[in-house]
């Protein structure tokens, strides 16, 4: 287990399998040593997810546990582009965060710092990411958010 | 004509001219072998978009279609990128689909499969990317999609 | 100063301090000599932000000067990844432009030229850069315009 996991496991929380795409696309790709993980959305087994919208039928402390589920997801799969070795990742690059909201809605960076703080208390210094956070008006499968992310690995 | 513009021909495909931007960028650039094209639009001709949206008055396959249209676009830009010569794109690294829709549709992922499922079927294996999928209210003309893309060259 | 601050202050313009994250993540990352810059909202001092949506309480000319308030916080951000010097940007590869509007609001290219137009003015032909401009129903702090980028440093 690497020392990713151990952190996440010291947290109570573990990685879940990897996402299968709910659509005509790969999990992630690799170019120059970047990992893109595709979309993630908040998956909790069954192939169900967190539903929601922030500022109608959600809270911001709900969303940003739905964000947190979405950068597990970014990290299964990261696993994945890592032969499962989770010690070859060097760091977090980049997240950007979808947040289904209506038009008066103006937390979606409280609600992204869910993913974000999530990076950071698995990965310590090399969770620390660029990010953009906005609010769209419906994600699939009605998702709450969504989250995608670039990282790199070593050598 | 290159084995891509063979395949998309067998389907009955040609690359569009590429469009113009229609603001103060330019169609692509190329940073590490990476080319970053423009968000694309699904032009039809004579300036003209495909328009909608997604849950008030456009199906699912339309959507697609224009999906398709806009993924047509990219390839037309990255064979600029090659000098005309798409034998040295290497391939697609990911699509950033973006549906305009209204808040209860959920299908974002079907929609843009129009333009996953092009690169594969132009691409084959080279073809296979990352993505994410999402709504918003509005787009560029009152396009009823539009995705932008990220692609690697050989060498 | 860099040619790029003196083209802006020819212009009448200057960089502001950098702002501070407002959430858990840093202004920036660097991979690959590229500079993934954090979505930037168009800060106006004291913390405020430019407010508004467009087509309900904005003009686009209005949101252009937001978005060109974005670009110069890209450029600031950029500055501190360059160590205090700008001499050392390369280029401008991307820009991602977010606008808050209303679901009949089609002008989001006029907006987020405030940002391309700011790049091209400071930069010049390294200014050039690909661009997805898109509708979104509410940003952070109710922001009328938020836009990432993808730099790249020379050497």
């Amino acid at each position: 287990m690497s020392d990713i996991e151990t952190r996440l496991a010291d947290l109570g929380l573990t990685l879940p399998e990897p996402a299968a795409p709910v659509a005509s696309y790969v999990p992630y790709t690799i170019a120059n040593g970047m990992v893109f993980v595709s979309g993630q959305v908040p998956f909790i087994g069954g192939g169900a997810v967190i539903t929601g919208t922030l500022g109608l039928d959600m809270e911001v402390e709900a969303g940003a546990k739905a964000a947190e589920v979405c950068a597990l997801g970014l990290l299964a799969q990261v696993k994945l582009a890592c032969d499962g070795d989770l010690g070859r990742l060097d760091r977090c690059i980049k997240l950007g965060g979808f947040v289904a909201c209506t038009p008066d809605f103006t937390d979606q960076p409280k609600v992204i710092n869910g993913a974000s703080d999530l990076m950071l208390s698995a990965l310590g210094d090399a969770g620390r990411h660029a990010r953009a956070a906005v609010g769209v008006p419906a994600l699939p499968l009605g998702s709450a958010v969504e989250v995608d992310g670039i990282f790199t690995l070593k050598g």
